[in-house]
């Protein structure tokens, strides 16, 4: 289904909010069926903090199949026999589009050299890259997390760039807890020697530091319910093949402790610790109203899109207040929106699994 | 008003529930207030993980006042014109008591030599304490949070030594998310090189890891609301004088990060890093059910006491529903309890805060 690893790369400078630029970025991305011939047919999914470009195709380093996979494909909610899908991978990642590992021209990697970015410039990429594609109009936006960041901020800044706009899981600002969390794993990348200043790409990678801030990020994406509905207090066997004792050591004991260290250290193969630095500040800094004046109804005045809003109510990184005071804006600035909060015991990773209400809901917005 | 620092040593080894012996103990702690002649005036506080036994006296390492210093003293809450209240540090830790910063029969520090306790455990060496003191029987044991799981495990096991327990924002198992933010402490405070295996007495401490474990918890101690409230997305001054502008770099932009290194960085010079490790694995382990043939009920099977249960709304760490379950098995019990969920805006931290309610609670309990 997918074509082969594709990218593009801007012929002109990408100017940034901090006053800076970016000489020339490259944007990865994959697309998934069809353009039709007056190119109406676009969606642009916008991925997460730690996505990538491979919505729907084979991981190239884990191997594992696309990150909504369940999602897009033909017959699918994003159904890929009438629609042509895009996924780009976002500016300051690691998977293709340029970011700090990447080679400056100097011929060395950018490490802290690399800008410090907003959400708004990932989506100033984006557009050069629907530019670059003779896009004019997508048929919808899509996004999840901080993929729903980069769909509100196309909308509010790029407004006739969408038909529609589907925002899942996702908040106009970062809380100050939301900051809080990502602080802490910013600072366990930084605590760790390896990391040495952002400047490990000739050796080896603050793999240490950067598996201690997934494992914190991954807590809050999931509900205290789900976890105690998965794993419990169960203890997991031991090495010697006791079953369910303590181990009265500091091995993991409890399932969750090994499962967290499992997402932690496979974590580290598919990612570059000084692109979570960029991406959790980019998404901290995220506040739409901010940029709009200070009110967020303004952020949407004159927009002629439709929009949907979905909201999980295990979703604590995320909750669904921050949705309602979404909708509240774009009601306010007079946008057609449509809102659900959907049950689902996932917390804030539920947009991402099986929760066959959102697939109803996104096939529904599409149709 | 504290009397001079004061520690007992245990005269016989400590059985310990891995099965192991913990050789004469020492135990530090602080009292204030005369002990009456019947000796039936005696308060025991048990403290929190990160607490000591300066309940109501100057810190010695922070200079800082005791940790309940609002709620202990000549006519407050728990007055020490009444009773005699006794503080001790529990075995683990690191300020006085027996812990894996002590030194070992060898001459040499303990380190990940010093046995995995348990919640027991620690109020195994209480109880030696208080024998050690000739107390029979407590007018109350007190705890809030990693105190309430010590004087659970009291009413359970030595149901006989108190006449009354008051339990505070706190609960009777760790629950899976519980565990999940403990051992993301764990690992941040192993993944640091200076922690060496737990062997750095000799030289310099782990205080990264240290400082990430404790950056991690503190969010869980406070509530989403408060931090709004408190820091919300304020920008912090520039060391160069600018106001509220965003650095786009990586120091502490947010109030609420710079907020977050300081409580992260202040700990570290207070605390030892193995002690960290011991006492969350002991909150860990701590399912009273389990250590009574699994029901809550039966821990409490006979109990005299009277008990009074008291959460906080904004407390997510462990909610009021975590209190429910502990006062319908008192309630199974026979036992007679008292209940009530305080509205405060601090979360789990509102124990040890400006909580004019709880004040009243405490008084009209130990009346």
């Amino acid at each position: 289904m997918p074509d082969a690893p594709q990218s593009l790369r801007l012929t002109t400078p990408l100017p940034l909010d901090s006053g800076g630029e970016l000489a020339a970025p490259t944007i990865a991305y994959e697309t998934y069926g069809e353009l039709n011939a007056d190119r109406s047919n676009a969606i642009l999914i916008c991925h997460a903090l730690t996505g990538d470009q491979y919505v729907a195709s084979t991981h190239p380093i884990t191997g594992k199949p696309g990150w909504w996979a369940r999602m897009v494909g033909p017959g699918k909610p994003i159904d890929t026999d009438r629609f042509h899908v895009i996924c780009a991978n976002v500016i300051g990642s690691c998977l293709g589009s340029t970011g700090p590992a990447s080679v400056a021209p100097d011929g060395q990697p950018y490490a802290l050299r690399f800008p410090v970015i907003t959400v708004r410039d990932m989506v100033r990429a984006l557009v050069g890259l629907l530019d670059g594609l003779g896009i004019e109009r997508l048929y919808c936006a899509i996004g999840g997390s901080m993929g729903g960041m980069q769909a509100l901020s196309l909308a509010a800044n790029w407004p006739e760039r969408a038909a529609r706009f589907l925002l899942i899981a996702t908040t106009a600002r970062h809380s100050a807890q939301n900051i809080a969390f990502h602080e802490v794993g910013r600072q366990a990348i930084m605590a760790d020697p390896r990391w040495n200043g952002g400047d490990y790409y000739a050796g080896e990678a603050p793999d240490a530091g950067l598996a201690v801030a997934r494992m914190a990020a991954h807590i809050t994406y999931l509900s205290e319910d789900g976890l105690t509905e998965k794993f419990g207090r169960r203890l997991q066997d031991r090495p010697d093949g006791t079953q369910g004792a303590k181990s009265f050591g500091f091995d993991a004991d409890f399932q969750i402790e090994s499962y967290l260290r499992y997402q932690g250290n496979g974590f580290t193969k598919r990612f570059d610790a000084n692109s979570y630095l960029y991406i959790t500040r980019a998404m901290d800094y995220f506040d739409l109203a901010d940029e709009h004046g200070g009110r967020l109804t303004d952020a949407f005045a004159g927009t002629t899109a439709r929009f949907c809003v979905v909201s999980f109510d295990s979703d604590w990184l995320y909750p669904t207040s921050e949705s309602r005071h979404m909708v509240q804006a774009l009601n306010a600035a007079g946008a057609p929106v449509s809102f659900v909060e959907l049950s689902a015991p996932f917390g804030h990773d539920s947009f991402l699994l099986d929760v066959p209400a959102l697939d109803r809901v996104v096939k529904g917005f599409l149709e």
